[in-house]
C-alpha cells in the first residue's frame, strides 16, 4: 500500500481505483476472485462482495474491508464524497465500461499505465522464495511422469498425469493447461494434447507449470524420440539450445529485453529458420504466468536486478515438428540465476 | 458473422471491433487464448499471433484470417484504411488501453454493449447439446467420487479426486476449481478445499463442473454427515431446497429475472435468514461459466426461449455452516427444463 501511496503522491493524484485482481492479490493479498481496491494518501480500501466476505476478513490486513452490494461505481462514488478526492487516477487495464462508469464521477480522471505491474516486475525475496517453490514442484511432477514419455503413449496420458502430479505436490493451480505435442502437433507452440500415440522420430514438447501460493512457475523440455532420419532433428534441437544460451548470457551484459531477444532471434535467423520463431524470446513470471517484462522484438525494457522471466527460444517447422527449451532466469548480482534445475540437453528417448 | 452484420446495419456502424476472446470463439470456432475480429458489413477478419497460425487455419471457416505481428491498432488501422470504415463499433468490454488506441483512429468511434453476450445468451441445439454433454461428464465424475465423501476424508482430497475425474470423463478443462467445503468452512460460499478432514454433524458443500466442446456445467450439492444436533440443519436445507423449487417455477411464469431472483429469496428472508443469503440467484452459463443473464436483485431481464443458467439460492451461516443446492435449467416451451439430474434431496451420510 505504502508504495502506491508514494507514487499517487509523486504524480500528484489523490485516489486511484485498482480493478485487476491479480494487482489486488499483490497489494492487499486477497486470493478471492472478485473486488476493487482504492488507494488515497492516507488509507487503503479493498472492497469484496458476499461471497468473500469471510475469505477477505482472514486474508487482507490492514485494509479497511468494505462489502459490494449491487453496483461498484456507487461505492466508489461514496469514498470519493467521504475523503474528498479531486483527482482520480485508476489503472488503464480496466474496462471500456468501468471507465464509463468512472467518467460520471464528479473528479477528475487521470489514466495511469502499468503502475502495479511495474512495482510487481521487481521481485522480492519472500516472493522468489515462493517461485522457486512453484519451480520445485513442477520439477518433481514433471520427474514423476517422464518415464512415461516413449513411443505408443497418447499424448492426452502424459499430460493428465502431468496435471494430477502437479497438484498432488501442493499446487492449488495447475497453472495452464498442459502441453504435450509429439510430431508434427510440435509444430503447433500452443498445441493441445490430442490423442495421438507418440511415435519414433518424432519430437515431443512438454510445457507446464507449478504454482506455490499464488506464484507461478512455467518450463519447456523437448524429446527426440530414436528412429531414422533424426540428425536433421538433433541440428535443429541444437541450434535452439544454442539460441537459449546466448539469451541467457546476455542478461549478465545487462542489456535491454529487446537485445535478449535478438540475441536468441540472431541464432536461428543466421541459420535460416528466422520464419520459424515467430513467438517473444521470453515473458516474466509471478502471479501471473504471462506479465511484464516481456522479452520480445518490439518494446524494449532495461533488465533490472529482481526480475523473473522465461527464456523460451523455439523453431517450429509445419508437418515436421518443433522444438522448444523453455527456463526461468532471475536477475541476480548482475547475472542470470536459472530457477529452473532440469538438464536442457537434447535427450533422446 | 452474419447475426453480427445484421447487427451492425440495424446500428448503421461500417464495422465493429471484437476482443473477447469468448465472443471470438462464438463467433469464429477458434479456439485458443489470442485474438480479435473485426466484422464488417461484407466481411468477417479474424487475427491472431503466429503461436495459433496452424490452429487457426483448422478452426476457423469463413473468415479471412490474418497474423499479428506487432501491435494490433496496426492492424486495425490497414484495415480500416483499406475497407474505408467511417463508423466503428466496439465492444465496451474492452480494455481502457485498447479504448485509447482506438481513439487515434480516424473513425468515429461507436461503443457497443454487450452486442455478442446478447446473442450468446440464447442457446441453439448445438449449444445446447455440448451443454448437456458438459453436465453429463460432471455428474459421472461426480458419481465416481462420491462414495469418498464421509467423515475422515479431507477436503482437499475430494477435489482433487473429483478434477481428476472430470478429465476423465473427457473433459479439456476442469471449468473452475472444484469448491469442497464442509463445517465451519462450508460457511464460505467460495471456499477453497483445505486440509480439514470432513467431521461429523458437517455440512459438506460440494460445487463443480464439467466442459463439452467449450461448453461449461456447473452445479452444488450440499450433503449432511450425520451427527447429533442436525435437526437445525435439516431445517436449513429443506429451506433452502424449497427456495430452488419456487425459482424454479418462476421460470414457467415467464417472469423477469429479478422475480425469479425474490422468488427464491423471499423464501429465505421470509425465515428469517435473509442476512445469510448475500449472492445472487443464478447466472447464465455457456462458452463462460458465469455469463449473462443474470438471476440477481438487480438489473432485471425478461426470461427467453433458449437461456441457460444456473439456480442456486444458498443459506451460509458463520461458524455453523452453509448449504446451497444449484441446478442448471434451460428455459424451453414455457418451462424450466431442468439439465441437472443428481437428486435434490437431503441425503443424510
Amino acid at each position: 500500500m505504502h508504495s502506491v501511496q508514494r507514487i499517487i503522491r509523486q504524480k500528484r493524484i489523490d485516489g486511484i481505483v485498482i480493478a485487476n485482481i491479480r494487482n489486488i492479490r499483490y497489494l492487499t493479498g486477497f486470493r478471492g476472485s472478485s473486488g476493487f481496491v482504492v488507494v488515497t494518501k492516507g488509507k487503503g480500501l479493498f472492497f469484496t462482495d458476499f461471497r468473500y466476505k469471510e475469505q477477505a476478513q482472514k486474508e487482507v490486513d490492514g485494509w479497511e474491508i468494505g462489502i459490494e452490494r449491487g453496483r461498484r461505481i456507487e461505492a466508489i462514488r461514496s469514498i470519493i464524497k467521504k475523503i474528498g478526492i479531486k483527482t482520480l487516477g485508476f489503472e488503464t487495464s480496466i474496462s471500456y465500461e468501468l471507465y464509463e462508469c468512472l467518467s460520471t464521477l464528479p473528479v477528475k480522471l487521470m489514466p495511469q499505465k502499468g503502475i502495479i505491474e511495474n512495482l510487481r516486475k521487481i521481485k522480492d525475496k519472500e516472493e522468489i522464495f515462493k517461485i522457486k517453490k512453484a519451480v520445485e514442484r513442477a520439477e518433481k511432477a514433471f520427474l514423476k511422469v517422464k518415464p512415461r514419455i516413449r513411443a505408443g503413449i497418447k499424448e492426452k496420458e502424459i499430460a493428465l498425469r502431468l496435471e494430477e502430479e502437479i497438484k498432488r505436490q501442493g499446487c492449488r493451480h495447475v497453472p495452464f493447461d498442459v502441453i504435450a505435442a509429439s510430431g508434427k502437433n510440435s509444430s503447433m507452440p500452443h498445441a493441445r494434447p490430442t490423442e495421438k500415440k507418440i511415435e519414433k522420430g518424432d519430437f515431443v514438447i512438454i510445457d507446464w507449470g507449478g504454482e506455490a501460493d499464488g506464484y507461478y512457475s512455467d518450463m519447456t523440455r523437448t524429446f527426440l524420440m530414436n528412429g531414422s532420419y533424426v540428425s536433421d532433428k538433433i541440428e535443429i534441437y541444437k541450434l535452439v539450445q544454442k539460441a537459449q544460451q546466448k539469451a541467457i548470457d546476455a542478461i549478465g551484459l545487462r542489456m535491454k529485453t529487446q537485445e535478449i531477444d535478438s540475441a536468441a532471434r540472431d541464432v536461428i535467423k543466421k541459420a535460416g529458420y528466422g520464419d520459424f520463431f515467430g513467438h517473444g524470446t521470453g515473458h516474466g513470471i509471478g502471479l501471473d504466468v504471462h506479465e511484464p517484462p516481456y522479452v520480445s522484438w518490439f518494446k524494449g525494457e532495461r533488465i533490472r536486478e529482481g526480475m523473473v522471466f522465461t527464456v523460451e527460444p523455439g523453431i517450429y517447422i509445419p508437418d515436421k515438428g518443433g522444438v522448444r527449451i523453455e527456463d526461468m532466469a532471475l536477475v541476480k548480482n548482475r547475472k542470470a540465476e536459472l530457477l529452473t534445475s532440469l538438464s536442457r540437453e537434447l535427450e533422446i528417448i
